[in-house]
């Protein structure tokens, strides 16, 4: 099965204690739609400026992503620029400078429309709602936000959340929107919004999934080899619905394969600086990384010998 | 097999959003010997002054911990006071009184030299040292510290690591002690000081096992009953090193068992104040939060069909 994803397309100047690099490529889409290309046909849906480089543009079709619904605007590409001290887990805003993201409003095409999985990368979730009163009957829709959208435009998040199968939102973001540090607490509100499934984000320490009856705890990666997170949340979401789209199987099992696959996904990501260890990356080592986070977090039940 | 257990005893006041209690039972020995004695016979070792209540030493009794190492020494008891806001991951202190913990030094009994199972709570390591030297060939020594030895004693606690199985340290710790936030690497070079295995606290976010050859990351439990979590670190030892003794098998995965059964313990601990949870806990519970465990956190392969 496909897999459509509405986000940003960025040109990023990135700053880690491991290097600075100037306008290279990424946004919330770009890392999303790569990751989900490893598994599914995927097609991204986003604006680019005038001077989006045909290079980054090749590196997309050579991944087999549909590029039909990317918006060519007047204008430059949405940037943004920001610096990771030597704690990597907080991103540090220097400056972003919107440019076509303004202007853009996604127009799907009747192909497009009836895309079965959707990702709604971070966007203003008013545009995030224009895109899902697109789809002609989807088999699920998740969306993922940020703290800008939750402080500013609350009320059409609540709506985007009614309307989605999973939401995203990293730790700190689920705590400040619903007024809470407790984690499972704040989940469980979510789904009272009317989510049907709650994805965390938490980074170093994996991810976890509520719904109304289950919770699935998957870990993190022990990655010590660690660049630059800028995409992992994005590379993260896309691997999940990649990997939903191709099994095509929404059973409880498959769906905890599909987060470990997520979170595999997001320990690539963060080896290199932007897409770059993604161009590297080969079949055998996604299926090499999932052994081993089975091999890392399983265990045996209690004997009943010791047990009784 | 026996464990036996050497600490503080403390009476502890303690302010969380639940609530606000003067001089309930506490120390890092009382919380870890409480949850191990669910599991094996466990021994105290630990001072208290003149005004230690006798209804405690009756609780630890009626738990049949053995209090014949206990030092009573003229003066009062150790007294830890401090506060927890909303997010009760870190812990403010307001006052720390060591009165007898200044006096304290462990000898310990003939059998007691024998333990085959000792955790060294925290304490300063020059005393864990003392206790180490006293020990007749035991199987496992585990041993805690945290960031005032680290920044006080930095060469004593090189030596402590040196000499024990498994050092247990909290996030924050193991970062500022082996100057990386990266914690993958921060273990490694606990082991290359010569630890044999390095486990990482995470409070909400679970615990890390490092050794040479393996990584085991354990899921913490989704609490939202959580009302005070002094002690958690010392209930997640006492489970830990209790089930380790009572299987008294070393093997990888009844290690893995074990550190789940610490954080099972943890995650009753925090329940209510002080050990006020620990005095209702019944044994089938325990089995049933295990299972919980396993439930929320094991996934399977992929299949063949999708993956080859």
């Amino acid at each position: 099965m496909s897999v459509l994803i509405v986000g940003t397309i960025a040109l990023d100047t990135v700053e880690t204690p491991f290097g600075k690099k100037e306008a290279i490529l990424g946004g919330s889409a770009v890392h999303a739609s790569v990751a989900s290309s490893f598994f599914a046909g995927t097609s991204l849906v986003g604006p680019v400026g005038a001077d989006f480089p045909s290079e980054h543009e090749e590196f997309l079709k050579n991944r087999k992503i549909d590029l039909s619904g990317i918006q060519r605007l007047p204008g430059k590409t949405f940037r943004w620029s920001g610096y990771y001290e030597f704690d990597m887990n907080q991103a540090h805003t220097r400056n972003t400078e919107l440019n076509v993201l303004t202007e853009f409003m996604p127009k799907l095409s009747p192909e497009l429309r009836k895309s079965p999985f959707v990702f709604l990368a971070n966007l203003d979730p008013e545009i995030q709602l224009k895109v899902i009163d697109q789809l002609e009957s989807p088999k699920l829709i998740a969306a993922d936000t940020m703290d800008f959208w939750i402080r500013g435009k609350r009320d059409a998040l609540h709506e985007v959340i009614k309307k989605v199968d999973y939401i995203l939102m990293n730790e700190g973001e689920a705590r400040m929107f619903m007024e809470t540090p407790n984690i499972p607490l704040a989940a469980r509100r979510l789904l009272e919004l009317g989510a049907k499934a709650v994805i965390v984000k938490q980074g170093e320490h994996g991810a976890l999934l509520f719904t109304d009856d289950t919770h699935f705890s998957a870990p993190s990666y022990p990655q010590d080899a660690f660049r630059d997170p800028t995409g992992a949340g994005d590379s993260f979401a896309g691997g999940f619905i990649g990997y939903l789209a191709k099994t095509d199987d929404l059973s409880q099992g498959n769906i905890r394969r599909s987060i470990i696959m997520g979170s595999v996904m997001a320990s690539f990501n963060i080896e290199d600086f932007s897409l770059d260890r993604m161009k590297r990356l080969k079949a055998h080592e996604i299926g090499d990384r999932f052994d081993e986070f089975r091999k890392f977090s399983q265990f045996e039940a209690l004997s009943i010998e010791h047990w009784v």
